[in-house]
């Protein structure tokens, strides 16, 4: 069985095709924007968004050592993925890591407002068949607020409208991460 | 993303290689007992179990008209699965649908305690790797008591020795099944 960070990004992989526009709503340390790169290849686009100076500055030193130039790395919050976008585009899908940076501050946490309007707005933007990962983090302080404002949020989307999964080991101690993903039908 | 039984199914066929044992603890009307039979191939077996001889029929009739000759169909209750084993007989994987026969008497229904007996039995004649799925139906007079039992079970094997996936679509009305699985390690 895949674990939570292989199976999103198979998730990706599977939703997304080359050509297409993606996100990564937390660029955090580049992991993910480096997959959505792939992804897309050379005549897709991602977006990839942090609000911590630190994050944009060591994903953009990871894209410049591989030689990426399809990124856009934007210094804004992902709550504002509406403006960087125009309103007939379309996206093959988005990944969030919630929680805060690895190796970073980590009293600078995503927080269940502004990951929910993201994820909300990104919505409208997303294809049919298009997908948004959510990887959630919970173990630190303010993560089991934003998981359960994430799984509220997600469990009350019509299901004539979206699938939700959540992907999950449940025998886990310390509060591992889990997957919750909506596929636009 | 894979819906419920098309997960089940991708499962075994990950885990399960031809020339295998696979059992399937509720064959019902055969449909998961003829989806192993083509994964273990010629070379390997098929034990298939049900307590209703209404789905003993039906499952063989289903191999007869299919010419399926690696399974044996057994008329017992799964909590007896060692019964039709030798010790040293090792397993790819199992497959179980809790819940009744459909389109059969909805009153006999798999119950907890002989479902978890099912279960840990097979976890010790399991493979490394080999796989149990669980396809939990809870929307039954009884279903609930059931899942909750085999949530309490499979959340308390130790991660040393298992992975324990929970697969579920969580914006569903009417109590969807949902998949719970075992991976040896």
């Amino acid at each position: 069985m895949l674990k939570i960070l292989d199976y999103a990004h198979h998730l990706m992989s599977k939703a997304i095709n080359q050509g297409e526009t993606a996100i990564d709503a937390t660029c955090g340390n580049g992991n993910d924007t480096i997959k959505l790169s792939e992804i897309v290849g050379e005549n897709g686009k991602v977006l990839a968004f942090d609000i911590q100076q630190q994050a944009i500055k060591n994903t953009k030193k990871r894209l410049a050592e591989q030689g990426i130039s399809n990124v856009e790395v934007i210094h804004d919050s992902h709550a504002n993925v509406e403006e960087h976008l125009n309103p007939e585009d379309r996206i093959g899908g988005a990944i969030f890591n919630l929680g805060y940076l690895p190796k970073g501050d980590k009293t600078v946490i995503t927080e269940a407002t502004t990951t929910i309007e993201a994820i909300d707005n990104i919505l409208t933007y997303l294809k049919e068949n298009g997908i948004v990962v959510v990887v959630i983090y919970h173990g630190h302080p303010g993560g089991e607020t934003e998981k359960d404002a994430v799984i509220d949020y997600t469990t009350s989307l019509d299901q004539k409208s979206y699938h939700v999964l959540r992907y999950e080991f449940i025998n886990q101690k310390n509060n591992p991460p889990f997957v919750i993903a909506i596929e636009k039908r």
